[in-house]
């Protein structure tokens, strides 16, 4: 999609890759269903884990249910019901747990053991960045043009597959990733040359609160040219214009990609800018909008 | 746009034409582009003026502009900010007055005077009722199949083209006018036979506030099939399904024809059903959703 008043704002032409209408409202349908459908049968045939709370976990269930075997899912107590109701929705069985890392893991290696299911993880893992990739290889058959590709990035399954899709097609395309600033450990990364990490990070962008792994770390070194980041103010006023001009429900996560465009803070001026949005699964009842 | 959440909820297939992502954020530049466009040069060159203070005026101004012609907005002097920036960024002149209708008619009629300008009324004008029907043209080449439309009505533009537009291209095609209870002008009307109307009607749908005229009237009695009237809750109802499943948005108004799909009130389950996303202008910092 295309947006004459965001063109005007970001003195630039920018195409939007709409992940938030995707199924189950975010990109991560695409790794998911890569990584159940790659399983052998035999392997399949004993189902999948994961102990996401997020898009992943909403994907993984659906995903499962294509391919007709069980998804169980690790989720902690307190998650919201809606996040709850979405994988149920979609097929997956819900293993409650303490809302700790240790419980999560803890849980998921218990329901490994008892059913020698497949764990999949939400990034650190091959078929998961290559599924991902898919979006912006389907970007660029659209958008030939770009000349530059934006992505959020969290653990750095979307950036990673972003990025190989994006420089094997064309290699000079720019690939930025975009981060909160107050969840920066990709940025911070980048220019410490090694693995940094972020504890406990507080940001409206929810989907975006997990750290790189060497796997994806290594990817983005390789082929991504620059981490950006963004404040809490300027993730929100991203997301109301695209809200309010493109009359499209992104998640905060998404708006994250969107800002550094909007804000002039890549060097695009005059140029094809693409954005990744990658999600809309938002609680409408409680927006960050004054 | 198709969603098979909204199919499941409807039991029918339905498809939505998304005039909340037409240019000024309703399917109000149809008709206005229409009668602007229509003008002698002699006339156009004088401008045009409206007293809507809704979609219809933003939708004029920017079709003035399109054209170089002025566009003066009587506006009463409460209008929200935000429907006050709209008609300005698209060129429109703005005039307030005092907020009652004599006010608004008054003010009209000086600026008619003064300038020589034309009056585009939203509704009361056949080039403003074909210039809406193309939405449903649009419509029936993309989805031939459809065996139902559904259109909101307020002052009847939108439902009078549809109808001419839908019964011209398949006759056998069923058209249902939508409309909130607590303005049900048209279905009171449709029922006794005789134009009825209301005072001051209160709904969220704000777009939806109009009364029928003696134009819009007499061709809805030829051509459309039926109104149904439908609550408060169940337009907000309606309205959050269209949010969270197809990440869309779209204002109350729109809503009105979707609730009495999802609610099976029209008998068409298992069938194929168009409905009209008329707008999608909603201030995000006020929303109904609890």
């Amino acid at each position: 999609m295309t947006c004459a008043a965001l063109d005007e704002m970001a003195g630039a032409q920018v195409f939007f890759k709409c992940e938030n209408l995707q199924k189950t409202g975010s990109f991560k349908i695409r790794g998911a269903s890569n990584a159940v459908f790659a399983l052998s049968p035999a392997a399949a045939q004993k189902g999948v884990v994961t102990h996401s709370s997020g898009n992943h976990a909403a994907a993984l269930a659906l995903a499962a249910r294509r391919r007709g075997i069980p998804a169980w899912i690790v989720m902690p107590s307190n998650s919201p019901q809606a996040k709850l109701r979405a994988v149920e929705s979609y097929g997956g069985k819900i293993k409650l747990c303490e809302p700790t890392l240790p419980a999560r893991e803890e849980a998921a290696r218990e329901l490994l053991e008892q059913t020698g299911a497949t764990l999949v993880h939400p990034y650190n893992d091959h078929r998961i960045i290559a599924g991902q990739g898919t979006a912006t290889a389907e970007f660029l058959d659209e958008a030939p043009e770009l000349d530059f590709v934006l992505a959020p990035v969290s653990g750095g399954g979307l950036l990673s597959g972003t990025a190989i899709a994006a420089k094997s097609m064309k290699p000079g395309i720019r690939v930025v990733g975009c981060e909160p600033k107050q969840a920066d450990d990709a940025a911070r990364s980048m220019a410490a040359g090694k693995l940094e990490s972020c504890d406990h990070p507080d940001t409206i962008a929810d989907g975006l609160r997990a750290s790189l792994c060497e796997l994806t770390f290594a990817i983005l070194r390789e082929r991504v040219d620059e981490v950006v980041t963004v404040s809490e103010d300027e993730i929100i006023e991203a997301m109301r214009h695209v809200w309010e001009r493109m009359k499209l429900i992104i998640e905060p996560s998404s708006a994250v990609a969107v800002a550094p465009a909007l804000l002039r803070r890549i060097g695009a001026e005059g140029k094809r800018v693409g954005i990744i949005l990658s999600g809309g699964n938002v609680d409408v009842s409680a927006l960050p909008f004054r």
